[in-house]
């Protein structure tokens, strides 16, 4: 007998605006990250297939048991246009869920990348189709269509709690997610953020300290910093 | 500018009943996973201190910053008889956020236990103490009171989303959480399950095969399963 | 279409003789690994659950999926009087594949112990039945059973290649592979090696220094030792 | 006394023909180790110094010390052209056991590449070469010249046991092996796996779901799957 | 060419007064590292063979080659009562470099114990010779006796820079170096802390609050902590 | 009570001549690392944030709190033109200390790269500012500015001592320290080494073995190497 929700599919979730979802990918993980108040970063052990790669979207998540892919076929039924998939096993894997085939199928759909806390492989054609992934491990070894999962429920994906139709934002620096109700007040902080760091850049390039640029000397010397 | 509840400590949070949780200690960490679907293990690396406790209890949690232990303090407060501490650092963290003072203080408020994703110290005192504690490491690095955390905010430790109240259940498997609205359907799925279990075992004992009792062998058949 | 033998149980396999068997846990893992060349040692990852467990016994190994426990039940009904199971997953994983009931299974067949490179749960009743295991993890994490895999084929576990009727030795310094038809003769090395050091204990609790029992001062001087 | 074959170098192994070979280097790691029932691969932390290398070689096979890579230069003289050198330490090693001058050594003797679980150096300039490495580790780190090891006996590399001769296939996906016997008959499987695959690629990239063309869905509510 | 000073043994190593190693054990870990201004610590992964164990002692310090203990026998004719080995490789490494012989040879000397970034066995023996060892690994993994090292050189074992002479400091929290210089400072800092956290111990059982007693809350307040 | 100096600035260190660091850059890690005697590699998983950066310069050191940035302002004061920064948190931490804003802080008063046994961001904008950095971890997550540290003190970055004015070498191998008052003679060293190996080069080009260049088959046949 189980209590929990088990293997299901939700089928209606709500996502953020485009525009919204699209200012974030332009922002960046690190800027988001900043903006939102310093929460939302995925372990740094998630790492993309191929530099270069910026963007965002809405969460589909996917529950999966290990060395199972069955359900990434469940999820890329349930994709929109600017969606984003993000797998989380149900106990650690590092096998290889995803390839080309279903890279294809969910690029048909309009989906946009894959997160996930396993394996992917194909990572050669996945380079030429410019369909990027971020992974914990990059590994050949197959997986089984035997048992359920879910797809958009919550999941804990590389140490952070993601809901369906939350905004991934991933870039070089990493995965980053936004509550899908955060994300327009997280844009605008991120985009002020943004603003102020250029005059920061400039003076900095000029040579001028960030000692000086924030007046950090009064407090490091209350603290007790001494110079020798 | 910051978009989410940071910094916040949550005084009303709810408990499961004092008995259901007390059961659930009972059932144990194995036998209440799966009578819940399989589902609330934290990362298997979580070890205790000492083997043998087994407790239950309702979680307090803490999100605190990497190296800072100063929300501790401000948990111990919130803190209730047959409560659990719970603290997940917001970035991975090894240090000894937790010792023989902070143990006397959350024993004197009722505190069962401390799940702590990161590091604790002064163990030979806690065992002697009968303090329980399920940790990512054992270490010496003390820690500063500088930055803000949260007290009993939703927090992710060591893989699992843990939310205030849920109950904590742990023994020398690890732990698990159990949702504190389920914590009642739970407890009757693992009594249950306790009870089937005891007619298995002497069955097993006697010799008889969990292929025969379960009737696993046409199955098995069927998949393609061949004796040589 | 798969051309490797997969999915199969071999039912006959050759076994040490049980005397060599026996003889082999009472010398010890470092003892055995030292007088068979010093190879046979598995990854140090593998640690009992329990302190002062000392056996050794013929291996009956077992495939498994990831998150897949099925073939242990097979398995147990191959084993004899004096067998260690010997579990090795395809793929990395820390699930609990085994508990008190397998154990129970296993113990009635006469088995010694478990060596598993994934997780075991229970393990206080494991303790208390004193039945020993040396794994990857202790983890509550259930299994499924859907998916075949093979017993009695050879594996690799935790870095060693293991066939049926090999000899397992282990104990709190690890676990050491014997090849079925090295048995007898890894056994005389050992006690032969085993009575040299008892000399050379006793010399040098008296104070005799090893580079002296070794004449290792010549050599040293050789290879351009300098003391300062 | 040792018991075991140590210290020997097997001048004579049987190897899979060229041309099969060849086509396993085109069929790729992933299709490869489906072809062959999913076996096969390599712990995925096994990655290339560069990307985009494709090959497959006949295993000359090494069991060196830690931190000793004499046994690479006897090695080498036992390559033919097309071979691939496969190195497994005695226990795990970081050390940069391979540089630019043995690269040039192996190449000269019509080395395809090399697999090694442990590390590997000169990676800029063994990129230039285009000689390409899948390892455990980059370092600097030198080795020593003292220990004697073996070449062509059969090793545990990474997880995978590996005879010499057996076929080496490795590419941005990771390394995967074929026993020599099973060359031909793999290759053909992966060739058939090859050409149907093509045609599901079109569909999918038409639009139609893996859970329509693999006909899911019956198998899927029969376990219990539920759309919300 | 080599431009270091290696292969050296220095046979003249100041020591810190028995009277002030010994009240280092009694502090223990946490409280020492904590007296000398929180550093100190060696990795948390250096782990006591067994429970209870509560050292000090001055370091003999050994740097050797991966797999090679030669040295040991070399370092324990340095040995002086009330020393402690300190064995660090040159590049990672988890053989089991240390037995029940070695210890006997280093107790018949005075050694109080070993730390080593490394492995040990005979793990059972030396429990019951009482004989403490912190590693990083348990392994029967034997090593070779063919390459130089150096003792008393300085190094760094487990992330901490040691020097000969050094005051090492190990308890069931881990291991902790005190510079031979600051050892009569840091344990009249660490006896006066002591006997600071007597006090503080009776209120916080007595039910007090830490944020009371040192009195955190108005700076909690000042730093934006809200109570929801 | 501190008894070691920490929250120390140290302004005037030596550094070796500008013309012997750039000359050591030349030389690359692997041959620099040969030529002091095989000593000085940082551990292996330090690594660039993109290919083929090759530096050297003279380490200004940090020893930082974990996830607390604000001493690099502090030492970016103390560059000057030619030197490297290495940072070395005082316990395990993978955050993101350093971004593009403090690269263009950096690189306006000279700095050749950063060293950071940590986590680093902005790896896109680094990379096309070509700032380099060897680093544990790519990690947007952020840090704050509450815990001093200290600049020019001696640290222990990634398993190695490192004092102020050392010269950090760095390539794709990874990176090592020569101290500043060897970095005369290890230069000498790496370039007669250098010059040595384009002859061997040649040789084993040409299809001669290293067996007979470094006229090893004696040796091997007295240790026992045995051809089959």
């Amino acid at each position: 007998m189980s209590v929990s929700h088990q293997n299901v599919v939700i089928r209606n979730i709500a996502r953020a605006e485009r525009a919204v979802v699209d200012g974030l990918a332009v922002a960046g993980v690190a800027t988001v990250h900043e903006a939102q108040g310093r929460v939302g970063c995925l372990q740094s052990y998630m790492r993309p297939i191929y530099p270069g790669a910026r963007i965002a979207g809405s969460a589909v998540t996917i529950s999966a048991a290990p060395g199972d892919n069955w359900m990434l076929h469940v999820a890329i039924e349930q994709l929109q246009q600017g969606d984003v998939l993000v797998l989380a096993p149900t106990s650690p894997c590092d096998n290889g869920y995803f390839g080309d085939l279903l890279a294809t199928s969910a690029m048909a759909r309009g989906c946009r990348g894959l997160i996930i806390d396993a394996g992917v492989r194909d990572v050669r054609d996945l380079t030429q189709m410019g369909f990027p992934v971020w992974s914990k491990a990059i590994s050949a070894q197959g997986t089984v269509k035997e048992t359920l999962g879910s797809v958009n429920v919550p999941v804990v994906c590389a140490g952070q709690a993601i809901e369906a139709g939350d905004v991934v934002v991933a870039d070089d620096d990493g995965v980053c997610i936004v509550r899908q109700a955060d994300a327009s007040a997280v844009l605008a902080a991120a985009q002020k953020r943004e603003a102020g760091e250029e005059a920061k850049r400039k003076r900095l390039a000029a040579g001028e300290l960030g000692l000086d640029i924030y007046d950090m000397r009064p407090r490091l010397a209350d603290k007790g910093l001494v110079y020798i």
